[in-house]
């Protein structure tokens, strides 16, 4: 990170979209109070460019996942970038991002409960709004829905193809399912979403396959096919018959993707500016993030994330406000009151802790964005 | 939880400090949209009194920790059964207490930087704010702007007495930094702060008496001995020198201090309201309360968090949105649609996620409870 020189705003080529939303900063990064959840503008929005050019070539549809940002301004820039929808995982996402002007949703999740359907209703009066669902249940609390609404809802069948969560891995179950939608009134069938385990792309390839045989057995045609899935996003290995990609943590990327060789250490545009509060012992440091900055989340790492001025520091237990350090491999360990950089183990439920990150670009501060969805998880 | 009866407001005795703050709900629990973070109230109060009591009998001053709750209600409500004053974490949790008319403040970490150091200043000019210390860079830093602002702040010295986070250990550089803090300008001594390790409170006891006896030596008394931790709490073990007690997640409750021991299960008072969305398979079921709505806080234990209604179920990987548990040991397993509580893990990062707490009695919904201090861990 080069020294600050101070507040720049506009200095640098940000979109439109990302710079019309900043609220302006009148303040240098190094007088920000820490914890602070920093974005490098530049490197997000390369990560979005490089990608949707990447799914152009590939000849397959960019739904990106706004999940990982949670913001108006990066979700419009996807769009303006090429991406022809977004994914949601929650009706709050979907809320949020249809205030926003964006017509195009899929809502990766099955939705259940009197009022959460009455929202997923008056969500999908006024956009091009998809569902999914993987049991007859689901199937016909939507569909109830949308006739109440007086609207159609494309539903897509979610797959088990091997990440063991959500979705039927039965290809008769699948192809059952689909004629229940396509049979339905107010439904239309939308295909097949899947979210493959990571590595397992050709055995969900397989999966899929099979799936849309047995479904055109039926009589129907599967109009997409969608996976998501951020580990193996550059691997072409599975991809057809996909038709469609939702990925989400690829615009900040983090240390789960740094160690997956995912992505380059210059790729991840998030960090978790902290302070170096405390120096106990020779061997310890402690810094001004904890849990309720970084959060707890490993995904399969050693340790809560990488302090990029001291990648010898092993970040070994969060309390909730502070993040214990051992230094002992340091060469030059932290020392008090000194200002560091933390790389976090999961961009996504970060930027979910905070209001507002910084936008800043070669170590200034341009402005605050609103993480306008945070926390809308119902 | 007995079956829900409709709206109900005020039926209840509950404190006029948290009636006056509750957004009144016109809707039952059956028709809230999950995730949602349950507080049952009458429970919560009974923790407050009874630790209150406790305190009383033991002859320490109750300082409790608003970070579990972050909701000025609460913190009023402390108050009023006879706190002397609060703990804060952050000088954000500091200045939303402040606002809310609470006087008594002590933050319990060290503060640095020019930013940050100038809230303080700008805090303690509005209440009795004590602060802590670990080394002379933080003393001098807070020293600088107490004489700064034209006030006065009491420092404690934080000490190390086996917890293995923050502090000072040798019992000479304890007496060292009070001999500075009562030599500094703008300060004055304020006595030892520490956390200790759960289950070595008399390791504590020992440590805090060999620190009282050098700074004595020193020439100097120590007006207050302040530790906390929730796990050894009731224990009366060691409790000597301590005159006064922080205490934080008592208010609530969770899986952790379940798992130790420390309160029961009927002591628990918060709960997150969970659907099950999916029944992928025989052994899987699936809540959406995934690490946005529960957190990945483990505390040592396996799972998760607790499913009240299926306590057979383990809940054993999260996605952000989603929950997977294991039913197979279930002798009736989940079905698609019905709603469960699940016990978290750690109740401070969970109500740390939201804005509101939804607050419930009996299976009824009484109203909405702000998180007022939600996020502020700067």
């Amino acid at each position: 990170m080069p020294a600050s020189t101070g507040y720049a705003p506009l200095m640098i080529d940000l979109p439109q979209s990302l710079r019309s939303r900043l609220q302006p900063a009148d303040r240098t990064i190094d007088t920000l109070e820490t914890p602070a959840v920093l974005i490098d503008a530049p490197i997000a929005d390369a990560n979005l460019r490089r990608w949707q050019d990447r799914c152009a070539r590939a000849g397959i549809a960019n739904r990106p996942h706004i999940k990982t940002h949670r913001s108006v301004a990066w979700a419009l820039r996807q769009m303006e970038l090429g991406a022809g929808g977004i994914t949601v995982q929650t009706v709050g996402e979907g809320e949020v991002m249809a205030d926003a002007g964006i017509t195009d949703i899929l809502l990766a999740t099955n939705t259940l409960g009197e009022a959460k359907l009455a929202r997923l209703g008056a969500l999908a009066a006024r956009c091009d709004l998809a569902a999914v669902a993987d049991s007859a249940a689901v199937v016909d609390a939507v569909a109830g829905t949308a006739r109440a609404a007086g609207s159609t809802l494309r539903v897509f069948v979610e797959c088990d193809t091997g990440g063991a969560r959500c979705g039927l891995s039965d290809p008769s179950e699948i192809a059952a399912l689909a004629s229940r939608i396509a049979g339905t009134d107010g439904l239309t069938f939308g295909g097949l979403m899947t979210y493959p385990a990571a590595g397992l792309r050709a055995q969900s390839r397989d999966a899929l396959e099979k799936a849309i045989a047995a479904i055109r057995a039926a009589g129907l045609d599967v109009p997409v096919v969608t996976t998501g899935g951020s580990p193996d996003m550059w691997s072409d290995e599975g991809l057809a018959p996909v038709s469609e990609y939702r990925a989400g943590t690829y615009i900040y990327n983090d240390r789960s993707l740094l160690a997956r060789g995912t992505a380059a250490l210059d790729e991840c545009a998030m960090t978790v500016l902290a302070t170096i509060v405390s120096r106990p012992t020779a061997d310890r440091a402690i810094i001004d993030a904890g849990s309720k900055a970084l959060t707890s989340d490993l995904l399969g790492l050693d340790g809560y994330g990488m302090v990029l001025e001291h990648p010898q520091a092993v970040l070994y237990q969060l309390n909730e406000e502070h993040g214990l350090l051992d230094v002992s491999r340091c060469t030059t360990p932290p020392r008090v009151g000194e200002r560091v950089r933390v790389l976090p183990n999961h961009a996504c439920v970060v930027a979910n802790l905070v209001d507002r990150v910084m936008i800043v670009s070669e170590g200034r501060l341009l402005g605050a964005l609103a993480v306008d969805a945070r926390g809308r998880s119902a």
